[in-house]
């Protein structure tokens, strides 16, 4: 057993070397909350001897966020510093890397009014869409990871003290990010073979339409006539090949955008903007959603499905088994970034355009032609289980099994 | 005797409302390292309380910084992100408040090459004079505040352990700021007044030197004929008045650019970019310091001079008596804003438009033209003493004793 220096080490390895995969010359942006401090500094050292140009750090504090939300004006709310959002979206085109380290105190929103964090979230969106249209199109390498906070650690494991929750989730961690075996990137080389063999195995496949059948579940989902299948890494503009979520054990790829219909259960619980979701089905006809329950959290489905029109359509559809390592431990982690990678998934909101063929190439007319949604938010929740079943559609209506009892058939 | 977070409230309190006053519909900004996060989470509540409009953080790290002095390469330290520095310049344009907590652990600095120091700093403070040039020409309402970090207290308290640091640090913070007391803000106000009727007092003698005699020090310094003579708060362009340094005992003035003459010797040590320098005199001829020798950090004395050719010229002298509360607590604070009011000093650098008669409405070369000396730095050193002589010298050369042994005469 090595200390946890070694795993901490390796998982910053891990982060700079495989999934952002640094190049030399480029400068390393990480989005941070404060209190992952001793992380960054580990990321930084690493991302100098990877050859970096410069790290430039975007501290942020979930509680200080938490004040200006209850506090500020409503007026304040509606403005964005446009310097920041446009220095971000200046980084992106000179192409920087972007390391987004994901440890969300969302419980400090708890008490405040959701009209106003609605507000604030759109506001935020907007005006970093610039920036993050640079992200979502995979034309720079990005990542996004978690670390391990106080009160993130309190969630998952409620029952443990304070001290042995964090210590817990770090092992965690390190156990479904693969830190923990003898050489990581080794077996990541492994893991993302594995996965883009499925990429490929679909792509062939080129179905028209997945169904979905699980309790409380009765889906079927068209896919873009262009759609191309995406697992663990993409390359970016300037030709590096990066993971942008670690861990990762999906395969997605592009639903049509008006071709959804029938209606999903969602089997996991979702967290949105310090409230959560648990409990809800959402019925879907020609792709919107047309009616939504949910036996907690009503108010703020409703909220998230207001935010734009896009809101109430399809932006993904990803295909994760009930046997992989994250499912397997048993565990929810109310961190999306762990969860989707425990199961099959959709998300309400924008799509991405690398996940049709030319998409990135595309001007914002031909992508809509082409099935693209556009929104300002991008949410995935989890409708896979260990009942669950997925069959493929081809253009002549045949059927082939894709999925049976939760797994790859 | 009152709780800790009752002083630490009051300090905030303090440093929104005296400090800084912050007005109705102001933006706060918040320049701070992480580690006062605490601090920074209860000065934006107290903003919103006071009716800012909102607080934005511009969060640091000494850490991330000295990792980028160290690794990053020589080229980088050239660099500046600029839309940084613009979109400060924007806030301070707009009229936002700026508040600086400094709270540096300079030691990380310490094994780094001096040279790559000295090229970041400059390419920082020239990237950021555009900003700068509001605060020091009072154009915004602006404040520095200290914060305890465990590097800074070690410093202080050397002998005690950490967390007995912390806490006797605290009181002498609190002490020496007065929120000690049954009433702080009306115990600033008198402060205010006791150091405002000094400022009165040498505004009417319009000397036109002053002549500094102690043990190593025989100097000269000649006022800018325009002098005015500032003390604890000013007013902004907007008309707030606000107190920019907490603590403050200090009445202050500008030189005339090339009317120093004589030696002068250092009586406490300078902290200057993580290194000490100590026990060091000057020699001035016209203005310029033509000789420069120290016990301690002579090379980091000779790289602070050559910074510009306005780092040789004096760009303020301040005169504090040696009966202060600093003074009187015997401590040496390795911290400008707290050692400069235990004791007379001048600083190598840049002058304060605000020290002569309509100088913030000057263009550049008005004011060269009324004595002002323009450099990238501005280092306070101290230089009074308990044996320390002070005459005022009228135009006609007849002299008026200032101070005597230390104080006021």
């Amino acid at each position: 057993m090595e200390t946890f220096e070694h795993y901490l080490d390796k998982y910053a390895e891990l982060a700079i070397r495989v999934g952002l995969n640094v190049q030399k010359d480029q400068t390393v942006v990480i989005m941070t909350p404060i209190a992952c401090a001793e992380f960054v500094r580990k990321l930084t050292k690493k991302a100098y001897d990877a050859g970096a140009k410069d790290v430039v750090i975007d501290w942020d504090d979930d509680e200080v966020k938490a004040l200006r939300m209850k506090h500020a004006p409503e007026s304040t709310l509606r403005e964005y510093p446009m310097w920041r959002a446009n220095g971000m979206e200046e980084m992106a085109r000179d192409g920087a890397a972007f390391l987004q380290i994901y440890a969300p105190n969302s419980d400090l929103l708890k008490d405040v009014d959701q009209e106003r964090v609605a507000i604030s979230s759109k506001t935020t969106a907007t005006a970093r869409e610039g920036f993050l249209k640079y992200l979502r199109s995979n034309q720079v390498n990005w990542l996004m990871v978690s670390y391990p906070t106080a009160e993130w650690s309190a969630k998952v494991f409620p029952e443990l003290n304070e001290q042995d929750r964090i210590i817990k989730l770090w092992e965690q961690i390190f156990k479904l990010t693969r830190v923990d075996k003898a050489d990581p990137l080794a077996a990541w080389n492994e893991h993302i073979a594995l996965l883009t063999a499925k990429q490929d195995m679909l792509n062939t496949k080129k179905f028209k339409q997945l169904h979905f059948k699980g309790e409380g579940t009765d889906l079927y989902i068209e896919l873009a006539a262009k759609h191309l299948w995406v697992a663990a890494g993409s390359e970016s503009k300037a030709g590096t090949f990066f993971i942008p979520n670690i861990p990762t054990e999906e395969v997605f790829t592009m639903p049509a955008r008006s071709g959804t219909n029938g209606i999903v259960r969602s089997t996991l619980p979702l967290s949105y903007q310090g409230s959560l979701i648990d409990g809800f089905s959402l019925r879907f006809e020609n792709g919107r959603v047309v009616e939504a329950t949910a036996e907690v959290g009503q108010e703020v489905l409703n909220k998230m499905l207001d935010m734009d029109e896009g809101a109430r359509y399809l932006g993904e559809v990803a295909l994760v088994p009930d046997d992989s390592p994250i499912s397997n431990s048993g565990l929810i982690y109310y961190n999306t970034l762990f969860d989707e990678n425990a199961s099959c998934h959709i998300a309400l909101g924008n799509s991405y355009p690398f996940t049709i063929d030319g998409g990135t190439q595309m001007s914002p007319e031909q992508l809509a032609e082409n099935g693209y949604n556009k929104s300002l938010i991008h949410v995935d929740f989890m409708i896979g289980s260990a009942d669950m079943s997925i069959d493929g559609l081809y253009a002549d209506g045949t059927r082939e099994p894709l999925f049976r009892k939760g797994n790859w058939a």
